[in-house]
């Protein structure tokens, strides 16, 4: 019989490291965007940008504010500071930037609100970062998905935006957690690498740009413990909301 | 008798172009906090970084939370989102960024809640944003104010924290204004010129950090317009808290 302690370890070491190799930032961003992501998306005059997901691109915004390029509208999350890092860098383009994601959201319930959420906004960016309440809430025996049904409902909702916006550029990020921090445990494994590997299979499917955060989390987590990136493993704190910010601005250009 | 809005066009131009050559950010960050403002600022091992202000620093934070390093304490201003960036970029230092700015200070008030405020806290940085409010409410008949009682109250509060912290590593920045845009009319100046000029002075007396944020508003109305950056002409849009908030991580190194 294992000690259990080492089965722990283990389990974090080989999570944590699962298909990765030490590299920086910048060279992680350029490897992984490009393959499975093609380029990055062209911005142009009045762009409108909407951020689609659960909790951690709602990020506390106020749901009753239905503006943009705001904090109160954008929330505290990766999505304000994006979109601050956007609105700044792209002034003259006049973007439009939104933030609809709601806290608890599974796919299917992205797909309840879509028409207002995410047709009527008309985006010509769509980002979106659904997937890992799929597996928590199914943990906490709230809910009775699996990898499948993901992948069949999130196709569902791509195939329907896209014949009603046929233009419109797709951002799938990949949905992450760290392993070892409080809420997310050895029963997420080897499952959620399944909700992972769908996400971008379905970012290449649709040629949209896939952001790996877990590659990216995983980097910065040598360099600062996990619980300064995301204080459940799962909700990031303001630096891990910062990182996926930087991420997600080199996903497009002017 | 000139044509007034001839007159109103002719102060505009005068007050945005003052000193004011067209070039690129870079240029002028490294221009304008070299020589006034001497080198940047290292950073090292668990140190504190603290912003004090106005409600251009505040920025709606919530001022029960007592905390560092999240969006509650630190607002939704520049201080979120250099924080944002710092917390990121130097992980490994593990900083502590707090921000005690608040709304509709004057120098004076600063001084009335600085033990709390600013030397208990310890900060190894200390970021100083000042003086909107100290010629907006004389305008407004709220207060008697003058550039040498700004002056005085200035160099005062920044002996006390030296004689307090003799090792702190102080930034001053610049007050600014969008001239035309709502609150700011041609009353602003020249007086409001003599109080950028005083921040300036005092900067260079004390060795301090100088951010140029007038020079750095005045580059933005080049790619946007006034309100873009700033609603009333005072403060900060998400958009002008980022410009700021980039200016000052470049007052900051490793």
């Amino acid at each position: 019989m294992e000690n259990s302690s080492n089965n722990r370890r283990n389990f974090i070491k080989k999570a944590v490291m699962g298909g990765f190799m030490a590299v920086s930032i910048p060279e992680i961003l350029s490897a992984s965007m490009v393959p499975s992501a093609m380029r990055k998306n062209s911005l142009t005059k009045d762009n409108i940008i909407l951020f689609q997901g659960d909790s951690i691109t709602d990020s506390g915004r106020n749901r009753d504010d239905n503006s943009f390029n705001n904090a109160g509208a954008l929330g505290s999350g990766y999505p304000m500071l994006a979109g601050a890092a956007l609105i700044e860098k792209y002034a003259s383009l006049n973007l439009k930037v939104y933030n609809k994601g709601v806290s608890g959201n599974k796919v299917y319930q992205l797909a309840e609100r879509w028409d207002s959420d995410c047709l009527d906004i008309k985006p010509d960016i769509l980002s979106i970062l659904i997937g890992v309440n799929d597996i928590w809430h199914k943990l906490n025996g709230q809910y009775n998905g699996t990898v499948e049904i993901y992948r069949h409902d999130y196709i569902a909702l791509l195939e329907r935006t896209k014949k009603a916006l046929p233009n419109v550029k797709l951002i799938i990020c990949e949905p992450f957690a760290v392993p070892g921090v409080k809420a997310v445990d050895d029963k997420w494994y080897p499952e959620f690498y399944g909700y992972q590997k769908a996400a971008m299979e379905i970012a290449a499917q649709f040629k949209a740009t896939f952001i790996p955060y877990q590659r990216i989390y995983n980097e910065a987590i040598t360099r600062a413990p996990g619980v300064y990136w995301t204080g459940d493993g799962v909700h990031p704190t303001l630096a891990g909301a910062q990182l996926m910010a930087q991420a997600w601005v080199e996903a497009v250009k002017a």
